[in-house]
């Protein structure tokens, strides 16, 4: 037997395809979505993750702007960028790729960006309009499970879903998106009492809490869908000064028990990135009041 | 046997006392905390409601502030009443009584009011705060609800707590605040599959459907504290002509199970009117820059 493997991989490429499509009948309509990046200082996995974005935007035939400002940048010049490209016609999605410099606050920064163009969704407005069945724009990897549940288990009205894990990022909005889906939602987390127990209860388990392979085997009800959220990079057992990535769930122990999981890496993470695209496309229609195509947001 | 009958009358008493020690130290300090009230027509039980409001808030020794609208007014001059009292120093709570004429748009309403004075924590602003655990006003009736938890249990975290019913007003925020104490939490609804069964988890179970009697005793964990919030008016059995009050939860049957369980009437209700008062002395507070009382806010 063995779970299915959920291809994140291959269902991101699904959605950047989709998105490249969106793209290209929004151009044809008049509007030509922009996504505007922010990187403050020259932190070397940032200057990664940043040139991944710029690629995947332009290869969904979108618009990518890139402003770069030194280190020691102050608040006040920051600001000022944001104020400008929240009023930029051409600029539809705005991120400033965190962490940002100790001096510089994330909180404040984001609730700088009109929340309208905040494509990673972190803002409290949008927080707000999540947890209020409003139209926000959804952080972007609880979005992105979201999809990857729906392609897997259409409706999923009813069922018992458990998430792993509180933050603000991603445990939360994980937790509305599913609630608004009609699961029973519960939100378990380091002072959870019996959490293998609580986790057995789930048809559907997202665990997101960065402990290396905490979800045991015997966590898992037998059947369940399992997204695994957790990336942490530790020395390959195997491999000499080499290291590898695992998540949060023990793989191979779920894999026996559970219908369907993600593996890390290959399962969630690429997703996050064309979650990025996708609200980029929903914010152009809905600044430009166009229907938004389906299956993009949540 | 038979539970802890919790007795929300004299607990709200208690909330008003401690109002009216936090009015008068503010006072003492040059602030004088005041609460506007908006009244759009002449809906005979906003009346009554806003009139429990009015005695209420003067009781405490707080100023009363009351702005009758006709029931035509326009939504521009309804929000330049809204624009006015944001801008007003003496006035540190708004609140519009709802329902109001079906022209006007209660979503929106609530969003011109400065969420900062919003003391009935309705809007999208202060849902979101909630949501990321910033400094929310938080809605009256859950917060009432876990002051009355708080009395009873102490220390929260870890306990399985299970709210049935979604609603912006209750279920959701309820949930936040049950997360933030550190419990495990589940949201319930209509949708859920085997209600009885999960209510069955809970050492808390808040039930706030709107469905007279619709928890049973069987539903109820033996030692659990039930938190009823449903209201519903029926008929009375006995006395012809007359109606009376019920909750969500058969009581009758749940006292025999639970160790503590609220009343209808006369455990949660009485609770909104004080908690809508502490949020006037939280919102005073804040807009001065003044310590916060303990155990009037979340």
């Amino acid at each position: 037997m063995g779970a299915e493997i959920i291809d994140g991989k291959a269902f991101a490429a699904g959605i950047r395809d989709r998105v490249a499509e969106e793209v290209a009948r929004l151009k044809a309509a008049g509007v030509a979505p922009g996504l505007a990046v922010i990187l403050v200082g020259d932190d070397p996995a940032s200057e990664v993750y940043v040139g991944h974005k710029r690629k995947a935007t332009v290869a969904a035939g979108m618009a990518s702007f890139e402003h770069r400002l030194p280190a020691d940048v102050s608040e006040a010049d920051l600001f000022a960028l944001i104020d400008r490209l929240n009023a930029d016609p051409e600029v539809h999605g705005i991120l400033c790729q965190f962490p940002v410099p100790a001096h510089l606050d994330e909180r404040r920064t984001v609730a700088r960006i009109d929340p309208a163009k905040d494509v990673d969704g972190l803002s409290v407005a949008n927080a707000g309009l999540l947890a209020t069945g409003g139209d926000a724009l959804v952080s972007c990897t609880p979005l992105g499970c979201l999809m990857l549940l729906r392609d897997r288990l259409g409706n999923l009205a009813g069922m018992e879903a458990v998430v792993v894990g509180r933050s603000n990022l991603f445990g939360k909005p994980m937790a509305q998106l599913l609630l608004r889906e009609n699961c029973t939602v519960t939100i378990a987390h380091s002072r959870t009492k019996d959490l293998p127990d609580v986790c057995r209860r789930a048809d559907i388990l997202v665990a997101a809490v960065g402990r290396a392979r905490m979800v045991r085997g015997d966590w898992v009800k037998p059947g369940a869908t399992v997204i695994d959220v957790g990336i942490t990079r530790e020395a390959h057992p195997d491999k000499p000064g080499k290291t590898r990535l695992v998540g949060d769930v023990a793989f191979d122990e779920a894999e026996e028990v559970a219908a369907a999981i993600t593996p890390v890496p290959g399962g969630v993470g690429p997703m996050t990135i064309a979650c990025l695209l996708a609200n980029t496309v929903t914010a152009a229609c809905r600044i430009h009041d166009l229907p938004e195509p389906d299956g993009l947001t949540a």
